[in-house]
């Protein structure tokens, strides 16, 4: 594994960009840590470092919507990463959205411009 | 200015994930504080905070290299910015790729996979 990305920059993780291969939409931002990229590319699915839960998140272990890797990108001074992703479900955001940026700017104001793939609540049941 | 941006939540600055309108192509990422937020509102030209200058940084203000903001989106847990831009002169990287994710990941090393749009020598001439 070569040194190209800079996790001490960040104190350990680095913001990955999740972009959809296909559609090419920016689906959301994650975070990882050495040991979730080298799982991203061992496994072929997208594995996050959880900053609220502090620990390894297989994207999609809960809901079923995991992403496949299509490609990895490290930006110019190496503290960046962009995913491009197969995401299996249609939906990224854990509030049933395609994408986590479902808000657009409008006047002063934010808007929902997506609709919902899924319900939260039939989804993420305990 | 409603707050839906969580600027404290990253010690007063939120990632900006800059994608390009037309070919949407994810360009890089950066960071806002409060006050460059509320200047690319304002002048409808992206405008980060520069952590290595820690000012205010107009993007393109050397390079000529302009971002003319098209959309803004924010995340669901409002701490990431998704500007979509139109990209002036054809490139975002300070190293004259388009984008600043021009390496991808190819076996165990990375690959240059864009081509130079113009050669930073002949740009950043102080």
């Amino acid at each position: 594994m070569q040194n190209v990305i800079d996790f001490a920059k960040g104190g350990g993780l680095v913001p990955v960009v999740v972009q959809d291969e296909r559609s090419g939409a920016v689906l959301m931002l994650a975070y990882m840590n050495r040991e979730s990229f080298e799982h991203t590319v061992a496994t072929g699915y997208a594995t996050y470092w959880s900053r609220s839960r502090q620990k390894l998140w297989v994207k999609g272990e809960s809901s079923g919507h995991r992403q496949r890797v299509r490609a990895i990108h490290v930006d110019c001074d190496g503290d960046t990463v962009l995913l491009r992703v197969e995401q299996e479900g249609g939906a990224a955001c854990h509030e049933g959205y395609p994408s986590c940026f479902f808000r657009e700017r409008a006047g002063d104001g934010w808007q929902v411009v997506e609709t919902r793939v899924f319900d939260p609540a039939q989804v993420y049941t305990k």
